[in-house]
């Protein structure tokens, strides 16, 4: 194997891969990524865990084919440090051997047959296309409320349906819930055949990173039983499908509220951040006190002090004492892009409904916290 | 105890003691700053970790005298997050309340009774005064060199000594050694009265790190039998002086070298950090073969494989192949300010000078590793 590329575009294309490798694990080779030509003119990086493989193409002049693969680690960090656009690498026995202006580099690798076999093509032709820009931004918008990664915890997992030309994601933890509805354009899916799966939110986080790294106008996601790849571009990504019945979480959206307060985003942002220097670190109280305009907050550290703060607001409702985890709030108050806060109120201990005070179709959903005495 | 001041210069004067606090120590005390009145218009804060004691004073206007301790790191978290320049801070039986705008917060503190006493003043006039700017570049020029810090490891100190108008910086591991000579203008030291110390590069860099939040043209050292003070405009640093001979480094620096070579300093850093890929983790060498203007540098790491670069410098002597640990040469040539670095060689064992080639006297002497097989 030898090929010429610009080492932007192969380290690029580790960056993109290299987020399905395992490091420190008991199968030296998953540390690294499988490198192969493909006809005259291409390279394919591949990398696994086998929970999550990721493929990519680059563009490269093939000097002469083959397979081969190097550590993900030694490769970026050899990309990263070169000094002129093009490089050569070439296959010497157990090495392989990066050459570019004055630097030369023998890295050792294993052999491509030790390389697990990574499947592409799923059977049947259960896919949908559409935007790429609105999915990614939906999938920054939920995967915080989802529970933290377990293989067999189906909370864990967040909800995406397409029906027609509406998108909508959504994922709980059991104590918060974020929903995203977004109309896509060119969606394939329709209202005869619409298209629906549950999927880790550790998967999609890695996807909307990768999908920084690639530039590509639409999606394609194709699914069969428990199996899905995602293509942006020439980029793959192989995961599993999670399997089971996720809440049917729109019920648990109350439909009305008596109480209603808007709120500056970027005050109550400050004004939490200052008072959550006293909280109890276990539980991450802040009390909220609405009324006349003004919302209060107050948290109580038990080993260093209590702090409060007041911001305005709009709120004419009856007063209202209710608390929650801050950094829950937080998680919805640095993603989302309007200016102004509608919250949706009702009792103490009822759902409360954070969304922004526009059009967007997005909401956050937070239990509060019981305060005692 | 209560006065108003602004919370930026709080927090600075927060900033500079705290480096002196014990976070986790056994003393609770030794993690919080004594805050106290001075007269109507100043408040003193210090903090000491028995080893090393810092004071400053900032401006407040006072309303009530008195002094307490508060914890550094809650109260710097507290005064970063102020929306109002202004702040209030009254003393409320065991804690101290802070106002500004619309927050308040109430910090649990201790009582200053149990903060250790900490001696400013120093008996005897053995002081010397100069620019400060000129002290704290050398003292970032040669810590590198000296060793880690251990309380009776010489070589963990730093010597420095004025005489007449040259200040003379020098520090050493055993492996490696930096001095560094400047004039200083306004020094008070003479030929009749030459100033020397030995002090742990531990708190020269806080020293250096202290320079750079405070205002102060002048440097002053005062020292006594085993005690030394250094202001710093309004800021005092209280340590030991280190007691023991140094080794006589300027005896171990070779006057005269068969062998020179000139090289551009971006261009070797470049090359070292392209070939330190592929190094031994537990020795770093790398190594330097000089011929015929064109050094070609190595690497070898028994797991991932093998380095190679060549830069072009000026060299005409007899070929040389010597070896080094690169990250004593990253050390000296991240902080040299020349473009152009002159390397005085002699044989492949022998101690090797690197310095700029400028006017400016500093040098890092280098020795050797050997090469097997």
């Amino acid at each position: 194997m030898k090929f010429i590329a610009n080492k932007d575009d192969l380290l690029n294309g580790i960056r993109i891969v290299e987020r399905a490798t395992v490091i420190k694990g008991l199968q030296p080779v998953l540390a690294n990524v499988l490198i192969e030509t493909v006809g005259d003119t291409q390279v394919k990086l591949t990398a696994t865990d086998f929970d999550l493989s990721i493929t990519t193409i680059i563009n490269a002049t093939i000097e002469s084919e083959g397979k081969f693969t190097l550590p993900a680690k030694k490769l970026g960090e050899i990309l990263s440090r070169l000094n002129d656009e093009l490089m050569t690498l070439e296959l010497n026995g157990s090495n392989a051997t990066i050459t570019c202006k004055n630097s030369k580099f023998d890295i050792i690798g294993i052999s491509a047959s030790e390389f697990p076999k990574v499947e592409e093509d799923i059977s049947g032709n259960d896919c949908m296309e559409m935007e790429s820009v609105p999915f990614i931004k939906a999938i920054r918008q939920v995967v915080s409320a989802a529970a933290g990664y377990e293989t067999n915890n189906l909370l864990s997992g967040v909800v995406c349906q397409v029906n027609k030309n509406i998108l909508e994601l959504a994922a709980t933890d059991g104590n918060r819930l974020a929903r995203v509805r977004e109309v896509v354009k060119n969606a394939s899916a329709d209202e005869e055949n619409p298209f629906e799966m549950l999927i880790s939110s550790k998967v999609l986080s890695e996807l909307s990173k990768i999908a920084a790294l690639v530039d590509s106008e639409t999606i394609k996601i194709c699914k069969e039983d428990k199996k899905i790849v995602i293509s942006l571009d020439k980029t793959k990504i192989m995961t599993r499908l999670m399997q089971g019945q996720f809440p049917k979480y729109n019920q648990l959206i109350p439909q009305t509220f008596p109480k209603e307060s808007i709120v500056n985003k970027g005050d109550l942002i400050s004004a939490l951040e200052r008072v959550a220097v006293m909280v109890n670190e276990k539980n991450s109280i802040v009390k909220f006190e609405f009324a006349d305009n003004t919302l209060k907050l107050s948290g109580d550290s038990p080993d260093a002090g209590n702090s409060e703060d007041e911001i305005d607001v709009k709120y004419t409702a009856e007063p209202l004492t209710i608390a929650f985890n801050y950094k829950f709030l937080l998680d919805f108050l640095k993603i989302v892009e309007a200016e102004e806060i509608k919250v949706c109120l009702n009792t103490p201990l009822s759902a409360t409904v954070f969304s922004p005070n526009s059009d967007e179709d997005y909401l956050y959903l937070v239990m509060p916290v019981q305060l005692r005495g």
